[in-house]
């Protein structure tokens, strides 16, 4: 492969083709996070179709990044610091379809909630997503630029969003409570910030696995390292 | 390495490390679901902090099994048979950790409900479990005996626990309308009914990765690949 007049190295060219096969990804995940929130706080249905139609190109880019480390694993035998770049490669592609199914959950549930009357009060999903967002960005950017600091960074937004699922859940059943007219629609809220969390869990996930990438720690489970 | 007389080669013993390390994690994972089954059927506290007791175990496990199995890629570059194994080793483990963090989630409810009056009428967990249970065990099974077809038989099973998903999620949501005061404890038959297909999912990934291991095909998301 000749590009600007480098010949790359059958490695470099398959590194090449991850990367960019990654960053495809990344940017389709983040995308549909970003959609599902926006299809949810403005009830917006066209943003919610778009989720669902993304998800195929997301699911044949998990199988393709699968595919491309794989075979640049088995064909090229990559040294230890690359080795660890193609393996974590292949945990962060698992992590980011499933962010992609979780977003498909969430517009799902918002169809539902727009064919419902609005939850009476001043509810409001921005907080929660905001953060769950940033997250996402945040852990993809710390894969790209190899970054362990910002990695570490993402790792605090974690209990922040747990406590914000938490609250939400409280409010939930506190409303059903009150008037079980609302049980349908409190539970749409309720499973759509369980999905946001588990999307913020995801991007935790990345984040370890590139604090390990970079620096060789694994900071998963600390209880158990003691 | 001397075992019985025959010396090992450093690749073969590192693959029986790893093995080692993945049997002792399946069989815990395949308790934990059971015994938070078992905790809920039979309102069983012990089963349910045994569960919680070995969550730490099984996620000092997650991070050996990825030690072994990455550094027995970076320093034996094993050949395109033997490094899929490896490869789906480190795919199978996130899906098992994840696994016994659901069994953790269930117990949680579980110990809940145990504080609750019971839910009047006949439920039972019993078949969604029992199908899940023989999801967990046969994945793990396909995996160590290398079975594509017994892998394909668990991919059979998933809908039928989405369908029995959403049959509890249907029941609870009429009793929780009928009759507020059930919220709280519907609201945990819904997750436990939630969690328990979470887990049949990961299982899933499992056979996906087997049949992809053993016959090198992709079953993963069939209608992207038309």
């Amino acid at each position: 492969m000749d590009i600007g007049g480098h010949i790359l190295r059958p490695f470099e060219e398959g590194l090449q083709a991850l990367n960019m096969a990654l960053q495809e990804m990344g940017a389709l995940v983040a995308q549909a996070v970003h959609r599902s929130v926006q299809s949810l706080v403005e009830k917006n249905e066209d943003y919610a179709h778009q989720v669902i139609r993304d998800e195929s190109r997301i699911d044949q880019l998990e199988i393709q990044i699968d595919d491309l480390a794989t075979s640049l694993i088995a064909r090229e035998q990559p040294m230890a610091g690359d080795m660890r770049f193609v393996v974590t490669a292949i945990k962060i592609n698992t992590d980011l379809e499933r962010m992609g199914d979780l977003s498909v959950n969430i517009v799902e549930r918002s169809l539902s909630l727009m064919r419902q009357p609005e939850v009476a009060g001043a509810f409001s999903f921005t907080e929660i997503a905001n953060v769950v967002e940033s997250m996402v960005l945040g852990s993809l950017e710390s894969f790209v630029m190899r970054d362990a600091q910002k990695a570490r960074a993402i790792l605090d937004s974690d209990d922040q969003v747990d406590r914000m699922r938490n609250a939400i859940g409280q409010q939930m059943i506190a409303l059903m409570q009150s008037d079980p007219s609302y049980i349908q629609r409190a539970l749409d809220h309720i499973f759509i910030a369980r999905s946001l969390e588990r999307i913020a869990d995801h991007a935790t996930n990345v984040a370890e696995d590139v604090i390990f990438m970079v620096q060789g720690i694994d900071v998963r489970h600390p209880a158990t390292r003691a």
